[in-house]
């Protein structure tokens, strides 16, 4: 299945792109090079010069522009050549690298991989948590060997904790919580509560609920496309009203490397009020969460790719369990999505993506 | 070309597949998990969880189930869920494994990868000398990263103990041994005769002759589909009557993982009788024939692969010598055998294997 | 694309075939094996023996015989089995690994890759300078995970030197060069000229030019098929007159392994004459250039490979520059030859080839 090219993508986080180095990732099969203009905008080019095919990551960064290290053409903002050093300099037709809309946001680099000029017309998607001038935050980044659906599915269900992360995230009363998903529009949430859930100390300590004591705890999970996704967690000590709760938010960013590789960037923030306090919590929790994600979903995402191989997810005809109904929901509408954007051509592919928004 | 479904093979030795913890081996292309039930019997079942393609065989046994280390379902000797832990606890129309027939004998599981209703009408093959009740026994494995039928070509034609094992099986009188081949139904028989033979000090001392006395040594390949090899060496000195001889049996099971990659199982078997000399002796066997058998045979055999690649064996065009009769034989009926299946169906499968027998 | 077969190719450096034991290398996806008959002839066969494809460079030279590590036939020079040690020794029809023709001459062993009869009808290249009767030599050897053609670009545009090898052999002035190309039948040659260029000490010290003293450059590249070629290069102080330049000779052969890996032989040669001087300089050179052509050259050539994978080289539309003019020819012949050999078939490749010289 291709890939959607008409929507926003988080292609890094902002201090991944340093001032005087560029910065190479590929994303959605394409091999890109980032780097910042002098007044600190990022740009994001194609990671092949037009002329020999040299991966332009590895050249200097000269008068804000980057050289190629092959041959020292330099190009521009725009991915134009703006120097031929050879010759009588001309530029020849056709030295162009290919230049993607960028913008930066959520402490994150997000890029349009689609036509450049509809990007100005599709807003970025509600991250404003992890808005850094108002909120501390802290960021974890692992790349899957997974396709990124089977990490929008293990994140759309997560009574996975009970059973991948038992010591950590999970709890003997995950599987019997009770759960709900719906669509709006082109999101899909779902909600699952347990109560009287006897938590793991990683969990209670976060959300201060002494050990020993029950909780009643929700997560409420909200995705929208390509795979952009908001955890909000709520927990209270059992029975007490709902707002005695402590909520934690967080987000979860799926990008496409390749068909079989995920860059997942994650991220915590809390409001800037709750001062050292809130500073502590997002730090312990992304460090908490990378040695579950790294040893056990990674794992098992990976595995779950070798089975697949190279076939369609639905021709292997995966048993269905209601606990699976957010999960394909998302699926359904990438795969409409694509199959619109396919019949209206790249071109009009933005037209297609804000007509079923 | 395709592998034949309808026939026993062995899985592993029934000492891999121990009694608390599952066990992933994956046969034919399949990826199969083995697992025993509180009495002691072997369960096969397909490694992967029809719901979301999870490995089982990295999930825990409980109260004689496996149950998926993804989200909890839990899986019965017939492949059929017999736990959901989710929600109302129904348990989805398609949410079964495959099984497959095993059987326990001979210290090795074996598994019948064709229609599982057809497994009951065909017999194991006899390999009485490993019944571990009479008999004492020691076993090797290994992984050859070479197709199953160039290690059958390779125990069908001895002749290269003198090239490839110079030091250890072979002789200087190897080529010139006398060769008869000849098949019995399914079966094909290979004998090689060597007379007044000077033996390396590895099979003297195994057969009691000697150093510096020659030996009349007599090779008995037996081999039946769909890659199973008993391999009877009789060795006396040289002039003796035959019944000086002293006899060692050994078994040589290949099961395709892939079709470049081969599990061979060998096993050597002496009667109880014989006491601590026997179990000496199978052990002096086994241990003393890895290195040859890895160092030695493997890198050839996988030397083989690599220059064969994708290709059909014939299309190489091999040349023929007399010493091929065998192998050539063994490769004709497992050809037959798998264009009968091919062309009669999975279910009818059976018949063809038996009508050929 | 094709390679062209009817060519001399350089196959190996006279020293890595040794006299008493078969050396093994891939060459247009053919793996070969090499020898020394008991004369010193070298003799190179098809790699895989014909009656169960074991590779012959495992096997030992007996009797100036190559025998097969697996069943022991013996191979002769012109690739005819001369023993059969099983049974009645009679050599079966078949039994005949193919046999290339070859020469020993510059220090190289050099092989005829197609119909072995069109070999006598084309002399070999002519490299006088590493004629070891009358020069001292010394070279260098590296595989490069690339197509052969992305080093013959690399090698006929020296502009490289500039933002490749800038410490090395490059200066800032390069790219200012006056360069000229031309073609005279199938071979390509590519001047460049710097004046009053500033070298750096490695160049320098190579020709004689005292540091911080000008020079003038001239870098004269020519290549024949299918990827030969030589590289003079004169260097004397600025303004000096022609005939005070010291001149360096270098040999550049390129020799396609598979389609994405090149064996890579250079070699610098000086006059007998000179002595101990010339010696020195030609081991200073092989040396010094290793370091830069292997750590920033084949970098470079092997992240082109990545960017182009399987494609066609014209299909991603290189921009043009005045400075690949040499390239584009020497790509064009290439393409050609190839195209005029596939047209005329494998027989008649050497006529096609005899025409376009």
């Amino acid at each position: 299945m291709p890939f959607l090219s008409s929507a926003w993508y988080v292609a890094a986080f902002s201090r991944e792109v340093v001032a005087d180095a560029p910065f190479a990732r590929t994303l959605l099969d394409r091999p890109l090079v980032f780097y910042r203009e002098p007044g600190g905008t990022v740009v994001a080019l194609e990671d092949r010069c037009p002329h020999r095919f040299a991966p332009l990551s590895r050249g200097r960064l000269i008068d804000g522009a980057l050289e190629c290290p092959y041959h020292g053409l330099r190009f521009g903002a725009a991915g134009t050549c703006v120097l031929n050093p050879h010759g009588d300099g001309r530029v020849p037709a056709g030295a162009r690298a290919r230049c993607y809309p960028t913008r930066e946001r959520y402490g994150a680099i997000w890029i349009w991989m689609g036509e450049a000029q509809q990007a100005d017309r599709v807003p970025l998607p509600d991250f404003d948590f992890l808005d850094p001038e108002r909120n501390v935050t802290s960021e974890g980044y692992l790349l899957t060997q997974a396709n990124y659906q089977l990490s929008a599915d293990n994140l759309l269900d997560l009574s996975h904790f009970q059973y991948l992360h038992p010591d950590t995230l999970g709890s003997d009363m995950m599987a019997r919580g009770t759960v709900q998903s719906a669509s709006e529009g082109d999101t899909v949430r779902v909600r699952r509560i347990m109560q009287g859930e006897m938590l793991r100390p990683f969990v209670g300590q976060a959300f201060g609920v002494p050990d020993g004591k029950a909780a009643d705890r929700e997560l409420d999970v909200r995705w929208q496309p390509p795979g952009l996704l908001t955890i909000t967690v709520s927990v209270r000590e059992a029975g007490a009203p709902p707002e005695m709760a402590r909520v934690g938010m967080s987000a979860h960013w799926l990008t496409p490397e390749t068909a079989t590789r995920t860059h997942y960037f994650f991220a915590f923030g809390l409001p800037r009020e709750m001062g050292e306090e809130g500073a502590a919590l997002v730090q312990y929790s992304v460090e908490g969460l990378m040695k579950p994600f790294r040893d056990e979903d990674l794992p098992m995402l990976e595995a779950q790719q070798r089975a697949i191989g190279g076939r369609d997810f639905w021709s292997l005809r995966p048993a269905m369990l209601p606990i699976d109904a957010g999960a394909v929901r998302a699926r359904r509408i990438m795969e409409r999505l694509i199959a619109d954007e396919t019949a209206l051509g790249d071109t009009a592919g933005i037209q297609a993506f804000e007509v079923v928004r």
